[in-house]
């Protein structure tokens, strides 16, 4: 029988992060990370596998931060636990003191007929898996991908730059409408276009067909779309089978319950990342996200609670903050849409503004900026949420929105904020984009309560 | 004689900014923008009409906000004040309710011998100097600049561009010295190197030399460099000549003394930007600072303000928040640099973190980050500063530490922020460098204090 201190299992960014902060904080403590694979997959690089990269091999986890903490890596499967022991797949034993659950998420298939036909595909964070689909792909030019979010349409990026015909089919009126409102969802949706897909949204796939190969994709107006490859991309779904074999509290959302501080209904068991359920940001109301990024501060947090609360924590709810890019656009998101302020009964104004994002303008790589601002009105005048649209710098100005957002600023404070700007690298001072949306608001705001 | 209600000396982004947000609060006020010159050159671009931009034309203001918003513009120099009106050089007089004055700065000369000589230039934000200036540069090949500050460094990488033979001449020990550590001078000083200029350090110019034609520079240890163009790159100093002539209280920094709301001595009259002195973030000592998005927050709370004081003033002192680049490396700053805490007696930790900024490392345009981060130990954990150097994101990572700082986060809340990452645009959420060197401060700061 094997003995730890710390058993993590999963080797995501959840597990990887709660390891290395386990291990700062509790520097006596033998630590232990189980995952299924030899090597770790990092889940958001998986598209780009496809052609960005050249092999799955480009997009692992190194295993050095794990080797140089200390930190016990073993390669195995837990199946069940007995007598509060973790046994794997291969019979081993685990005793542990403390437990961190960081299992992840699977992607959904969807009940259709014709969804287990050979060539349909979900997208798996999956090393082995990643490798046969990679070949796979050689041998198909029709492709259609069901579901518009953020994996459909990365991957659908990659799949054009192999030159494959690609058609996404969205269930919703739009693509990547849970994270944007309609009119950045109409600016991905006319990139994606321009860059050669076809794009069917409001309609539903009502079966996949094929003998021995597969031949098409049947819409719910009986549409028949030609396919010899199937991608089905609608989610994923946390693996909270161990945590039931445990008898832990299961959330509302369907995912592992955990306190504030990550502990589950067990004491000595944690949660984090994919697994866990979250709360959202303004409301706590119980809702899923899966994010890299929230994990590794969910991974965080508990690595360093793990025996005692020693880092109190600082972020209410989680925000998703994400962030994407696909031809020429990249896009952004951190806290509320305007149609989630909406659908949460908030009071609220829009600012809006558009700006380049190098000065002047004339510089060769501007890209055009569009930015949303979503602002409590007419008494809180706290930032809710915001998007943003352009180019590369999109990705570190949503992290701007995020620190923001998790600071409570007010449209006031961000009015004179002091910020640093660079011809080659920036907006100019006086169309700063964050800003102009912010007075916008501001001005809108003083209308409506007058 | 003409009559306004606000004039606005000056049509830099202070003059400019303040323009637009005096409109938006003051709507039935007559604001009038006075300068010098027909069109209004971009501060910060004016490096890159050299090489990058292809003529001066393209590096100018728009009019449009301020005609868009009933703005007057007058062409003009003011030059006097006679019983509260202002005096031009054409012989107008303007009356006014309010003065704003956005003067700037200009461009420091040296006390040396040859300073005045034909070929001896100090970069002019002023559009028709550019224009001369472009044209000279085509017959010149040895250039010398005088100053490895910004500028120094920015026309640099300009005028290699254009396969010119390059020499800096820094007196202090390291370029950029005054916004960077020793170890980030380091890295902007291999860069121009690369890039193919000298830099010289620690050595001062004693003389320029030459009779019909530019000859060359002479450095206290006798060291003679050709030259056919030298470019004093030595620092700003405010215009202040109007305020003298009002009897406005100068600061000990030698600009206008103001306020807290950007209020001069005189009730009716503000100064706003390059022109008025700043306090230092932290220690509210009076500073030299001259950065077109200090200015624009200025000029933005001084035009609410003009009137009554509608906007309560939600930054504390001025926090410099730069970002820079030349070659491929980019660098940025905000708030203290460990050299600056050490001199103004802070009591401090250092946090350091490597990392690429897309992820997997093998995207194509991933570029190594290095961060550090200086906060207040051991007791307040407070974040006193960052320097960043790497890529493009730079830019907008430096924006993060500004509102960081101006929100006085604590390394605690940053080891678990919630952040956006995506593999094109972003690094690895779990090698996020301004979180893992925060990770870094609070685990050297634990082992300070034990």
């Amino acid at each position: 029988m094997e003995k730890t201190d710390v058993l993590i299992v999963g080797g995501g960014p959840a597990g990887f992060t709660c390891a290395l902060s386990a291990r700062n904080i509790y520097p006596q403590k033998k630590i232990t990370l189980i995952r299924k694979n030899k090597t770790a997959t990092i889940p958001c690089g998986v598209p780009y596998i496809i052609s960005t990269l050249k092999k799955p091999e480009d997009n692992i986890f190194s295993d050095k931060p794990l080797v140089d903490n200390n930190i016990d890596i073993m390669v195995d499967d837990v199946i069940d636990f007995q007598g509060g022991k973790a046994v794997t797949a291969t019979g081993k034993k685990i005793e542990y003191e403390k437990l961190v659950l960081a299992t992840g998420s699977r992607s959904k298939s969807l009940p259709i007929i014709g969804a287990k036909l050979d060539g349909v595909y979900t997208i798996k964070k999956d090393f082995d898996f990643l490798k046969e689909f990679k070949r796979k792909l050689k041998d198909v030019n029709d492709i259609v991908i069901v579901g518009g979010g953020f994996i459909g349409f990365e991957v659908a990026d990659e799949l054009l730059k192999l030159d494959k015909k690609v058609t996404i089919v969205e269930v919703a009126e739009h693509c990547l409408g849970f994270a944007f409102d309609d009119e950045f969802c109409e600016l991905a949706e006319d990139e994606m276009r321009n860059l050669g897909a076809d794009i069917i949204t409001g309609k539903k796939v009502e079966g996949i067909q094929g003998k021995n190969q597969l031949s098409s994709v049947v819409l719910d107006d009986k549409t028949k779309l030609n396919a010899d490859m199937v991608i089905i991309s609608v989610g994923y779904k946390p693996n909270i089978e161990l945590a039931e074999k445990l008898g832990l509290r299961i959330g509302e959302s369907g995912a592992i319950w955990v306190n504030e501080y990550l502990r589950t209904s067990n004491q000595n068991v944690f949660a984090v990342g994919d697994c866990a359920e979250k709360k959202e940001f303004f409301s706590r109301d119980a809702m899923k996200l899966m994010l890299a990024s929230t994990a590794m501060a969910e991974g965080r947090l508990a690595g360093s609670n793990l025996y005692n609360l020693k880092v109190v924590r600082e972020f209410k709810g989680t925000l998703g903050t994400f962030s994407t890019r696909f031809g020429n656009l990249s896009l952004g998101e951190s806290g509320l849409t305007e149609k989630k302020a909406k659908r949460l009964g908030f009071g609220y104004v829009v600012g809006n503004a558009e700006a380049v994002d190098r000065h002047p303008g004339k510089i060769k790589d501007a890209s055009k900026l569009k930015v949303k601002l979503i602002f409590s009105s007419p008494y809180s005048h706290t930032l809710l949420g915001g998007q943003i649209a352009g180019g590369k710098s999109v990705g570190e100005m949503t992290n701007i929105l995020s620190v923001m957002i998790q600071k409570g600023l007010k449209d006031i404070e961000i009015d004179t904020l002091q910020i640093g700007t660079h011809p080659l690298l920036t907006s100019s001072p006086i169309a700063y984009p964050i800003i102009k949306a912010t007075v916008d608001a501001i001005l809108k705001g003083t209308k409506q309560s007058q």
